[in-house]
C-alpha cells in the first residue's frame, strides 16, 4: 500500500485493472484504505486482501501524517513476513513518506533499509531498470559530500556481482557492464581525484578475475550517450544522481526499482507518493505496472 | 588550432569548408600544420593564417607529446592578444591535451584557466551550449570530493548571473533558470545534507532580488526530463557532470563550449583531441561548427 496519505493504492489498483498482470495479488495495508481508493476510482478491488493497520483511522490525505507513517509501515512488515514465509513470492511496494515514517517513530530512511534489516541481508543494492537502461548504485541516499568516504573496493565489487547475477536473469544471457568513474573524466590520469586508482580499477579487476565482463572506469559524461547506451547491458553508478538523472531521463515513467541482494523479490515504481496529486485521480499506474510485471519475472 | 596531434586542424577546416561560416575566419598555429591538414583531407586552406609556434618543428599525432603542447600554447596565447586588441571578434578554441600541456610546462589545465588568467577576468564559468539544453557550472575540472568545499552563495550568484546575461543575450527574452541541488532530492529538507539550505537557497533569494527568475533548488534527478527541459531555458549545475551527463546525451554532436565572464568572446566544440581517430579523416565537424556559429552571434 505504500502511505496512505499518497498515489500508492491509487496505482495499484490501476496497474491491476489494466489487466495482463502475471500474478495473483495479495493486496496489503488497511481494508478501509483499498476500499476508498476503489471506490474513489470507480475500480475493481481484487478480493484478497491482506487487512493489517488501524482500519477504523481517518487517514488524512496529501499531507506529512504519524498515522500514516505507521500503517505504511505496518504494511510493508506483513508483506515481509510473507515473503519470509513463502506465502506470497515477492513484494511491489508502494511509496514512502520519509517524513511520516519519522513522526510514527520510525528510524530507518526507507523500504530498502527496513528491507536489509528484516530479512538480514548481508549485502544489497538499489538498481533502476527499464527496458532501455538499467542501474545499480554504490551509494544511494546520502549526502554528495559523504559519498567519496563510503566508497571501498568490496562495496563495489558487491554491487556489481548482484547487478550480473540479476541482469544474466532477467536477460538470460551474457551482459557487459560499465563501471563509471567518479570524478570528471575519470579522473584524468588521476589529475581531478584517485579514487579510480585506489578503488575502481582495484575492483574491475577483481571482478574479470571473477568471469564479469566490465569496462574501465568511464568518464561519466559519455557513458550514456545513445552510442554508449547500445554498448552496455548495465551501469554500476557510485552516487545516486550520476545514475538517476540518465535514468530518468529515459525512462520518466515505466522505471522500476528492485533491491538487489535480498533473499526476497522486492521491486517498486520509481516514483513518489505525490502529494500534490494524491487521490485526485491524476495518477500514473504506468511505473507500478512495470513493477508488477518485473516482480512477477524475477 | 589547438594540440596539432589531435583533431582540431581536421574540424576546423571541414567546417569552414561547409560553408555559410557568417565570419571571416583567421586560422592560428604553425603554417606546416594547417597547410597539413588541408593536403591530408583535400580540403581548402583560408588565405588569412596567424602563423604561430615553430613551423619547422616535426609534430607527431595521436600522442602526448611537449612539442605539440606548446605549440598549442603558443596559438591560444597568441589568439588571446589578437582577441583583446580587437583584431578579432572572437575565439574558437580547438581542444587542448593537458597531458601535453604539462610536458611543455605549462601548469594550468586547460583552455579556460589560461584565458581567465590572461583576461584578469574576475568571475568566469563555463556553458555547455546547444539548442536544446544549457548548463552553467559552478565547479568543473576538480576532484568529486573537492566540490562540496569549493561551493559559496557567491560563486553561485556569479555563475547564475553570467548565465542569465549570456542566455539573455543569445536568445533575446526573459529567461527562467533552473538551479539544481547538489545532494540526492534536493537533500530531502536535510536529511542526505545541508547545502541546500547553508547556500543554494540564499543564494536563490540574492539572484530573485535582483529580477532573475530561477528555481529553487531541484531534485536533480528531474530536472532533465523531457518536461523539465520544456520549463527551464538553462540550468546550473554544482559539478561536471550534474550537467555533463545530461548534456551529452541529449546534445552529443552539436554541443558547444562556452567560457561566460571573459571580456573578449571564446568558444569551442565540447569534444576533446580525440587522438584515438586524430589524422584520420573520420572527426565528425559538427560541434566545430556549431562553436563557430555560436561565437558569430555572440
Amino acid at each position: 500500500m505504500g502511505d496512505p496519505a499518497g498515489v500508492g493504492a491509487e496505482v495499484a489498483l490501476k496497474a491491476l485493472a489494466q489487466g495482463g498482470c502475471p500474478c495473483e495479488p495479495v493486496l496489503i495495508g488497511p481494508r478501509s484504505v483499498w476500499k476508498a481508493a476503489a471506490e474513489t476510482f470507480d475500480l475493481p478491488l481484487p478480493r484478497d486482501i491482506e487487512n493489517i493497520g488501524d482500519e477504523t483511522a481517518v487517514y488524512p490525505r496529501g499531507v506529512v501524517d504519524a498515522a500514516c507513517g505507521r500503517a505504511a509501515y505496518e504494511a510493508l512488515m506483513r508483506a515481509i513476513e510473507l515473503a519470509l514465509a513463502g506465502e506470497v513470492d515477492g513484494i511491489v511496494t508502494a511509496p514512502l513518506n520519509k517524513a511520516s515514517l519519522h513522526r510514527a517513530g520510525i528510524a530507518e530512511s526507507g523500504h530498502t533499509e527496513i528491507l536489509a534489516r528484516e530479512t538480514a541481508a548481508s549485502r544489497h543494492a538499489l538498481m533502476l531498470y527499464s527496458p532501455r537502461i538499467a542501474c545499480a548504485f554504490v551509494t544511494c541516499h546520502q549526502s554528495l559530500a559523504s559519498v567519496p568516504g563510503s566508497l571501498t573496493i568490496e562495496h563495489v565489487v558487491d554491487t556489481v556481482e548482484l547487478l550480473h547475477n540479476t541482469l544474466k536473469f532477467i536477460r538470460g544471457m551474457k551482459n557487459h557492464i560499465a563501471m563509471l568513474g567518479l570524478n570528471p573524466h575519470a579522473g584524468e590520469e588521476g589529475i581531478f581525484g584517485d579514487e579510480e586508482k585506489t578503488i575502481l580499477i582495484p575492483a574491475v579487476h577483481e571482478l574479470r578475475s571473477r568471469g564479469i565482463e566490465i569496462s574501465d572506469p568511464l568518464p561519466p559524461d559519455t557513458a550514456f550517450t545513445p552510442e554508449a547506451l547500445k554498448r552496455f547491458d548495465g551501469h554500476v553508478c557510485l552516487y545516486h544522481d550520476q545514475g538517476a538523472i540518465p535514468f530518468k531521463m529515459l525512462s520518466f515513467d515505466d522505471g522500476v526499482n528492485v533491491t538487489l541482494g535480498l533473499p526476497i523479490v522486492r521491486t517498486s515504481p520509481d516514483h513518489g507518493t505525490a502529494f500534490d496529486i494524491a487521490w485526485q485521480g491524476r495518477a500514473n499506474p504506468s511505473s507500478m505496472a512495470a513493477a508488477i510485471e518485473l516482480a512477477a519475472r524475477l
